[in-house]
């Protein structure tokens, strides 16, 4: 066995860790100079690193002129003498430091990324990304939602979901046509998945409850502060349901552990951006969606709820039920695709719901079909050849529970969890129609 | 608030909860008729659901016929009294029982799905995923897959790592020209993602340690047993390393999660498919490629190591390290990608490595370079235009500390874990050369 080739260098010590240090002690910090203050005396240098920022008071002349020269961005190792400083981050900062640079002296950033505020603008930004998203608004932004897969997956594991991984290259478009990518595959025309859903369905016939958490991928073609070409999916799919309301239940479930999580995993990032999270009730309100129009005066007529409504609709909840949220159930069965499951005893409305939060539709799920018998008439009504869901329908004519399942949008929540007035903001690497890199 | 318009039904008994129900209590249990077996004056009916199997006695002439019209795969409830019976799985059955189908009567599967062995060949298994799938042997290569990924997160997120998610479309095919897939993006050329590289080292600019598990994409266009068109990358990245040594004990880490998590989560799916799960050591064994080349007596200017090489190395280090991983570093740097470190004192040989695990490379691995000066040098060496990485680059030129990270294929892990001839038969829907359905 070959003897481990690497130098020595002493244990780092996290920024966030400096304040647990003995007063008095020699500690070793790394990360990023996140600013320089030259002071006529003294010069700070404050350290950012993955936990967060440390304080370094210079006073020697050679290492003052050492630092004129490492701009803010280069990485440096810096060790010294933990000191008490009530004023320091963490209630410590380090004295008497040795700075070694670890790589060449940085670049100056599009914009200075030490101000509490992001000084440019969204195109920099995303122009910029490796670099700006360094920025702590920006980090905070992701660790959010991070944080928010976590708990999606850990409260879904607690409920005996399986985590599965589908096909992103699918050989027809056929859940719905429009806004898909075309992918030259070995010389034949294969497409972007748009969702997990006839995947995750026909995977409940295995494992009964399925979720996966991956990209999906719409050729949007318009150019809007919501839509993305790649988005994340928080997908789920259970069977052995009664209807859409056990959908919701686990729905409920899975956005209680992604706040949970937030506040675990990413509080100080909630805490930086001011994140109100919201209070997730036993049971979410529910009204018909013949019954949402009448709540906003709309036309009973009316196919489908608009941005205006979904707004109004979360002002009533927030009024009526002190709610984020609103389920909205029974859509148009003609609203909504081919595999829906209509409403008993009604079939003009579906058991699918939305699930609007704070003015935003953020879920989409419901029933689905599980009879082959309803599969095939649902084909016939929407004109769909049954030849090119042959593995799909397979799945039915073999035996299905009846099941339900939704999908949440992560850019989204976590949009409207931060206010990002633009989907992109909350993105690490946004595609859209005109953005391909980097 | 709309009332629940659920019916009432009767909770749900899980098919592996029924040996904890009390003698005599009624249960109600829910799934898939896995077989049925017609005696003279009895009729064995075992269910299967996502816990298990339940052996239901049916006795009842009305039952029995009923029974002759619900083929194997069809989704009932049944509902009847439990007996306790030391034979039966869990140490209950169920007697005197109510059959209710919850969709119609299942077709024929295109083997049948109760015999402890699959019966029919791989193309016929991949043709009817769908419902091949539901193999007990099946499910439980997923179920492996599944809590694989689950101990790759939880020991990452232990060790401080932020989860991200990187774009799948990208502008360029840089990281390797060959066998990279095109996509139609709004009348432009863009590429599938072949695996998270560039955007994981970007991001430990930003998170320091930085974990994904996602989908990505070879244009592979050989028909081999071990490569796919799409496979499950479980990849990460971690920055302040003093070399591949420090990235080699974050991938131990990983991997010894990976095993807990299948012990945890999948001990029965293990057990099945008689996995033995691998002892993960307090360090992995580990030779120079120089040494390697000699051990296994090939020419020491041989750039890489066979596929008979591999299996030779790992003999050897079951016997003299009774270990079934193998790290191989120092790989000629000719053959390593352009962002590879270089061994210090010796540039021919590189600071990466390949684990080796029972005979089979499972992980790439290694330092990477840091500083702009190395990259600028190593866009030259290799005739890359800089300008086709200005995002990538970007990172460097302001301030990246030394790194490295390394990605392991989920589908091969399960593959060599399970002794699968063929990858296909570890992943959920494969997607090859030929294959793009289901």
């Amino acid at each position: 066995m070959q003897p481990n080739p690497s130098t020595t260098r002493a244990p780092r010590v996290l920024a966030g860790d400096l304040g647990s240090v003995e007063p008095g002690a020699r500690a070793t910090l790394a990360g990023w100079i996140h600013r320089r203050r030259v002071l006529a005396s003294v010069t700070f240098l404050v350290l950012r690193d993955r936990s967060g920022l440390a304080q370094v008071v210079v006073k020697d002349r050679a290492t003052v002129e050492q630092l004129a020269g490492l701009p803010e961005e280069t990485v440096v190792e810096v060790t010294g003498v933990v000191a008490a400083n009530e004023s320091a981050p963490g209630g410590a900062e380090l004295v008497e430091p040795t700075v070694t640079p670890l790589t060449e002296p940085a670049l100056a950033p599009p914009t200075e990324l030490w101000r509490p505020t992001f000084g440019a603008g969204l195109p920099t930004h995303l122009d910029h990304a490796a670099v700006t998203l360094r920025h702590p608004r920006h980090r905070a932004a992701w660790q959010i939602a991070s944080a928010s897969m976590r708990g999606f997956r850990e409260a879904l594991g607690a409920l005996d979901f399986t985590e599965i991984a589908t096909p992103k290259l699918v050989g027809t478009a056929t859940e719905s046509g429009a806004n898909v990518f075309t992918v030259d595959y070995f010389g034949r025309t294969a497409y972007l998945a748009q969702s997990p859903q006839l995947y995750k369905q026909m995977l409940v016939g295995v494992f009964e409850r399925v979720f996966e958490v991956g990209p999906v991928f719409r050729a949007e073609p318009h150019d809007t502060v919501r839509h993305l070409a790649q988005y994340t999916s928080l997908d789920a799919e259970l069977g052995f349901v009664r209807d859409h309301r056990d959908v919701l239940a686990v729905l409920l479930a899975a956005i209680a552990g992604m706040v949970e999580a937030i506040g675990e995993y990413a509080g100080d990032a909630a805490a930086l951006l001011a994140v109100e999270l919201p209070r997730v009730p036993e049971e979410f309100p529910v009204i018909h969606f013949r019954d949402a129009l009448a709540q906003v005066g709309a036309d009973p007529d009316e196919p489908d709820l608009s941005p205006a409504h979904e707004r109004a609709l979360s002002e009533w909840a927030r009024t009526a039920y002190d709610s984020d949220f609103l389920a909205v159930e029974g859509y148009p069965m003609g609203k909504r695709p081919f595999y829906t499951h209509p409403q008993p005893g009604d079939e003009r409305w579906s058991n699918s719901f939305d699930l609007l939060f704070r003015g935003l539709e953020l879920t989409t799920g419901g029933q689905r079909l599980h009879r082959p018998s309803d599969y095939a008439a649902a084909m016939e009504r929407t004109g769909t050849d049954p030849a090119v869901l042959t593995g799909y329908l397979d799945a039915f004519a073999h035996g299905m529970p009846p099941h339900g399942g939704f999908a949440i949008g992560l850019e989204r929540w976590v949009g409207r969890l931060t206010g990002a007035e633009n989907i992109r903001e909350v993105t690490l690497f946004p595609r859209d129609l005109h953005r391909l890199e980097p």
